[in-house]
């Protein structure tokens, strides 16, 4: 059985597999209106969130497969306290693949361990959101004809934005890849993305604090949202967020064939007035997320026979997680688990939530 | 790309349309369950309406299409800020045809400016609710065998029933129309329904208090809710709602050949003992209602390449919509239009919400 | 018109010839993949239930059908004040088989009262849940090969457990069926299932305040959950609580061929250890849930043209219900209808809820 939890759990090879499905489908409707017919999809949606529901029911509806499913906690099983393995059990009887959201980090990869069916993670708390990478994925590459050798910006909110953290690391495995953050002090990306994930894979970084110097330089801008609870101090985001709203005149400096991506919903952070530019691609996105989310059920349903590589090195119940987003943290009779990262040093990473946990004796 | 925002956005001839292709769907429903067939509607229910949305889902179901979307705001993307604009371009992406309730009135005008789909309004705050006219006069036309030359009554709320509005608006565009409004002081009908709708069209119209007064002339009795919260005095509301309240023994003067007519949900205004009564229309009203809503798919899906008449002569951002009810209160950077009524008099109406504005200067 | 409402409402021959199907979908699904094409269901549920929806709608999509309905109750009509008598109606028009859970005792049979399709109780607040006794009987019936002549200790909270009463009425139509009670004192199963199913129906039986003494005789263990707020002394709660938790180790003594089964949700009357024992069939009971229901809505809807068994001695009107959880106590203008039970000693049942009234004087 195969799932996705995590961007990386697919090889670049698998994602460029994806992609050129994904644009088959697109051209080529008709030759999947049935591909899933019989075959039903389960959305289990422990917190809102429609877009990204209503894009993988359309995806399934229209391989020709039908869909059950609820939208959020409340009128769900979950609230009479089941737990996530048993969801992911009973859903294994009435549904041929799942894909689950929840508040909780890790508790799709749990559903995974559980259930007999495939599982997508359709987004779990701050944690990972990998189709929504797929979508940012296919539009670049629809939009550049290909992923190596682009500048990125990313500018808004870049410490708590999962979205811009799973796309750097999507990108970390292609070649030539050059990113540009732009963000204020309060919102910089974390230091652990920058050492695991930049410096690891030897990309290209620049930082700043101006979107409009960043701008000329940008293949692609990654627009983020920047929320008035992530300050301490409200005059201090009453003095920056005009900064890192794009309009038509910040964009007055970027190149023609600039790509603005944005993950939506939006509130404020792009102008409506910049929708009429052909630089905007946030509505391709949504297209190119659908599409993507068609080609992964696809794969995911014809690979049901293979082995998903086991953890081979882990250690249980010695480490405790103590992340209060992890679903070890409330889902009962789970077993701590965590893999080594750097034994040498001790640091290991849970596999539900990946918080790191650094062992000062011998475990 | 056609829509239906307000029941007037129909020719009568299209009406004439609608209701024979809903009469020939209920004779032949074979030849339609394929119609739709690889289409998706969706039902976008920024609050809820189970009859209006199950209405809606059924019907395109027995199309042969399927559905998508969501049954109340709380678990949508509206919660999180995004505007209806951006809601309508995205779901453009998941599905071929729109049906949107908003407690906003408007919203779904805002929908169909922004959709590259088809938009119908399943209800917008106090405003429209179309889909429910079009029952209304399927069950008039095949109750009747046409629609000219009747007498309707209207009894209960006249002043906030957009159910009675709506339809009245409908039938002022018919022959020999006979209204009788039959309310309490407090919730007669508004003046500007008699003045732009009653009068403009030379309906003849009476008013009364009295449903047994009323009853012997009337050939369609459409019945609507009394609601406590609408009076200032409670001992008022005591008083009066008995006498709106349709029993078997209110109908005892009745014509043989009445139709009672009611949108339903009811409370207790027609006594459950009526149902029985072979006048009483309200459940075939409900099925009317699907099959209206078959035929207004099909007939939207057909007519996606034809261009909608453009709001011609309109006045942006030099009139402000001050309806704390309209779309225009919140969504934001939405333009402020207004069409003339009557330019002498510096009479304009908003295009989103129709609330009238009287320009004193020059605009 | 043939409803379930109850599960006495089936004779063994039915209940046979249902397992029969239910077995025959499991092994040959693809003769059943259109046998409800065209056709849809109405679930229907005034409050959630996650688990029991999804096995209704999974179901009738395997039979090639279609589904429409709500989740709860805060996104349909009956927050507007409508009847389930007239939901009932409405649904009519747009669906062929409705599922009901509501809160309300006696709610799925008001709505089979006045619906023109089959009505399935999918669970209606204590009263009974007819579908999950299928589950149950047809877990026991692929387990075991027969219902005959077997030994199936209840676990837990025997006295509000409505599954647990529901399967003892269903059971005591077969031959030898051995009953093993295991309860705390506070939760020890109502004198009246003792009286009016287990003796009346001669059936055998033994209580217990210890699960590991009943284990070694058990063929069938039904397990149910202990709930806090079943007791005055939360100390009394604490203290007793870990006698019903079922463990590897509690199973030690227990039969090879013991089949331990539980409605689920679980919380931890089961410990997660238990799963993977073979004789752990909770999950199986998913399937066969599954199973069962498909069979269901087949027969139901074959049966549209039959007849149901009228109430013929009846008593209206004269005997009010006075249980609050009854829908007689919240639906307007329903009749107070009750059945006798024993004449001479005046003892009636309400039709609804089932609760008991005895008449002292004349009626």
């Amino acid at each position: 059985m195969r799932n996705l939890i995590d961007i990386v759990d697919f090889s670049v090879a698998e994602l460029k597999e994806l992609m050129d499905v994904a644009c088959d489908i697109d051209m080529r409707p008709e030759n999947y209106r049935e591909r899933c017919k019989g075959k039903k999809l389960a959305t289990l949606f422990f917190e809102p969130s429609t877009r990204t529901r209503l894009s993988f029911e359309a995806a399934m509806l229209e391989l020709g497969g039908s869909v059950i499913g609820f939208s959020d906690a409340s009128s769900c099983s979950a609230s009479k306290g089941e737990s996530v393995a048993d969801t992911a059990k009973v859903i294994s009887c009435y549904a041929d693949i799942i894909a689950m959201r929840h508040p909780k980090e890790g508790a799709p990869y749990v559903a995974a361990k559980n259930a007999s069916i495939p599982v997508i993670n359709a987004g779990d708390g701050g944690h990972c959101h990998p189709t929504q990478t797929l979508a940012d994925l296919l539009t670049i590459y629809r939009q550049k004809g290909k992923i190596e050798g682009i500048t990125v910006g990313f500018c808004g909110d870049l410490k708590y934005g999962r979205t811009v953290h799973s796309l750097i690391s999507a990108l970390s495995r292609y070649n030539n890849i050059n990113i540009v953050l732009i963000s204020p002090d309060e919102l910089k990306i974390p230091d652990y993305i920058k050492e695991d994930v930049i410096d690891k894979n030897a990309m290209t970084y620049t930082e700043t604090k101006s979107l409009e110097d960043a701008m000329p330089s940008l293949d692609v801008l990654y627009m983020t949202r920047i929320q008035r609870e992530r300050f301490d101090d409200a005059n201090e985001y009453e003095r920056l967020k005009g900064s890192y709203i794009l309009t038509p005149e910040k964009l007055q400096n970027a190149k023609a064939e600039l790509s603005i991506l944005h993950p939506l919903p939006r509130v404020n952070e792009i102008s409506v007035a910049v929708d009429q530019d052909e630089r905007a691609c946030y509505f391709k996105q949504v297209l190119n997320g659908k599409l993507m989310r068609m080609a992964l059920i696809l794969k995911l349903l014809s690979e049901t026979d293979i082995e998903e590589k086991r953890e081979a090195d882990v250690v249980k119940n010695k480490i405790r997680c103590s992340n209060p987003r992890c679903i070890v943290s409330v889902e009962q009779e789970l077993e701590h688990i965590f893999k080594p990262v750097d034994k040498a040093n001790g640091i290991y990473r849970c596999v539900y939530c990946e918080s790191q946990s650094i062992e000062k004796e011998n475990n």
